[in-house]
């Protein structure tokens, strides 16, 4: 049915096309394929009689106020909570440095509508995060990007790439998605301090800090950044905006995350919150809030750890035993992905249709290119399905793969 | 404290400046204050205890589901019990023409995002909703506008309008926010005749509908669009977008509202939704389809009116008594404002500030004007101070508004 819409559409909406990622998403509804193409928390941790005390508590004791309208930069005990949990790490903040928002993906494309003008350059890994590149598309960005290799972005490279003057680099140190690649302690320096000298401010995105399953914990880049300048005073310098999220500690169901930033960039992100959409719900901050407080999560955390490490385990094992010599993957310490290469002669798109075929799925890696390229990648996660369904759907997708690389050969 | 950000916020940041209305909700804050200014629903007629039963049994039931990442589009069955009470009001629809959004104010945001370029013109009444401003102003929008009087939009004035080519008309027909004024039924046939004629399409905003307290309920634009030209057939044209929102009939702080819309159109509002939240909580949607469905949204509606058209006839008379004869106001037959107009000496942010000190607050209506004026009219809300609240509260701003005129006069 034409419609007087049809010819309508604004410019940037060429470049808003529907991510393979989220429709594939639509593939985890069949029940009869195994999906590793999500970035789905498993359900079966997800602290469902913690939330249904918490929904009780919240609607008997502040059931009106959980219910009304609420401020933009979300409920103060619980960015408090943040805060001081924040402070943890090393950096010191106030309610004033953070924004709730509704999930890490609003807080991209606030980012883009506050400081994006079209054709300005953002400077990104490669590959990085897909739901940066749709937030920020949208916005007319145009990227600059910098090579991984297992110890994260390249920072060899980095200083080339600053000299093409971004607006601002974005990084995923830990656990990266969709690499699952951490970023070396040695190259967070080194980032920082070639940030410094080309005075670009860095926009670091940690929704898997914390999910760490093996080694020693890095500290965050804000972090150093604050140590950097002030000789180990930890104030916040503010060149660092960082982003974190309870989808995968708590419930990604809520849609909550937070920024934090200097007090003048939450203003303006506030500004272009109001008009997105005014605020976050009152009543899924406050659940979370009464969830979390207490140290729940800090205890909640360690069971998803375990159970997440095991199934990173299986997966590897898995590999081991059914992939080709010829496909090549990466070992993350932690986070929900990892990353494989096939041979240059496969087309990770074709590997997709064989696969789904024999009822396993994952994501073909070229979205995550700001650039183009990547054809022979895959995203694989790890979090999601259970063990079993881990070993039946590596299977799978192995003998999908040998056939294809066999019949190459 | 400066920081690298702060030379680097986008062009846009200059029309994205905080509204005075926004924060003024901050004074709401302060106890001491009967404030008028907020468009906040009645907290004590919130559902909250068919809220607790609904966390309750949806946690019980599909936690897991509840609090997992979910479609963009929104939960099918909240979708499909939209679609059959649209159809209650004359339109035919499937779920595939409705998205769920976070608030209507998101719904304003994605349309902005999905049809406005820089510069595009598009046709608002004057005065007209200020979320729809801020949520365009960031996307470049321009504004032709048309006057209201006490029968809504001066179709009269449209067809000038009309001809400087605008994207869509902008229209709240029902107890527009900020007059409370409704668009007659001989005005709605002309406003859909006219934009037929001229090919420009409409956005109906309909957040107020079913909070009638007097007089027959209106046929919907879209439902009088669809009618129009089928010559009975209720077949959804596609013409006029319509928004409503759970936020007036529910509980505005689950941040839940609708958007109906050709398919084509949603596609491309899901799109725009992938980059801006991924997708509203799952969590929020099923508990306020389970409290909404069997029924219980229509009960609560008639105690919603009650309780709202006893507080606008106390508001009515109270300002008979109390406020100056160079006063005129609206008499809204629904919704939450009516629309104060002062004599032209009078400046309502002047007016503001007396009255603060006498701790009573409105909006001053000049936010509302797209292209400047109005600097002698002000919104009263009167659906969230008590009965006896909004009697004191009147008192005190008519006495405020008779000392500022004697001392003119």
């Amino acid at each position: 049915m034409e419609t007087p819409w049809d010819h309508r559409f604004a410019q940037r909406t060429q470049r808003m096309a529907s991510s393979v990622i989220r429709e594939l998403l639509k593939l985890t509804e069949n029940p009869e394929i195994i999906s590793f193409a999500g970035g789905l928390p498993a359900p079966d941790v997800f602290p469902v009689d913690e939330f249904r005390s918490a929904c009780d508590v919240v609607l008997s004791e502040v059931g009106a106020q959980a219910l009304q309208y609420s401020t933009t930069e979300g409920y103060l005990p619980l960015r408090e909570m943040i805060a001081r949990h924040t402070a943890r790490y090393g950096i010191k903040v106030t309610p004033d440095n953070i924004m709730i928002t509704s999930g890490s993906q609003q807080a991209l494309d606030l980012i883009g509508k506050v400081f994006i003008n079209r054709g300005d350059q953002i400077l990104v890994e490669e590959p990085t995060y897909l739901g940066a590149l749709q937030a920020w598309n949208a916005y007319g960005a145009e990227y600059v990007t910098v090579s991984m290799d297992d110890d994260g972005m390249i920072t060899e490279e980095l200083e080339a790439a600053l000299r093409t003057g971004p607006k601002f680099i974005y990084v995923l140190p830990n656990f990266q998605n969709p690499t699952g690649v951490t970023l070396s302690l040695e190259r967070r320096h080194k980032l920082i301090e070639l940030a410094d000298r080309y005075g670009v401010p860095i926009i670091e995105d940690d929704p898997y800090g914390q999910l760490r399953y093996e080694g020693e914990h890095l500290p965050s880049v804000v972090s150093l950044d604050s140590q950097f300048r002030e000789n180990g005073d930890l104030e916040y310098r503010g060149n660092v905006i960082y982003l974190s999220t309870f989808s995968k500690t708590l419930a990604p169901g809520l849609r909550l995350a937070w920024v934090v930033a200097p007090p003048e960039v939450i203003r303006k992100l506030v500004q272009a919150k109001q008009g997105a959409d005014l605020n976050t719900a009152a009543f899924t901050q406050m659940v979370a809030y009464e969830v979390a407080r207490g140290g729940f999560l800090d205890r909640h955390i360690w069971t998803i750890r375990r159970v997440y490490g095991e199934r990173r385990n299986i997966m590897l094992e898995a590999m081991d035993q059914h992939f080709p010599s010829s496909v090549r993957w990466t070992h993350p310490k932690g986070g929900l992905f990892l990353w494989g290469i096939m041979p240059e002669f496969l087309n990770a798109t074709e590997v997709f249709k064989v696969a789904v075929q024999k009822k396993v799925a994952f994501v073909p890696g070229q979205s995550f290119f700001a650039r183009g390229g990547g054809l022979n990648t895959m995203r694989l996660n790890f979090s999601n399905a259970s063990p079993e369904m881990i070993r039946t759907g590596i299977a799978r997708l192995g003998e999908t793969l040998k056939e294809m690389i066999d019949s190459h050969n």
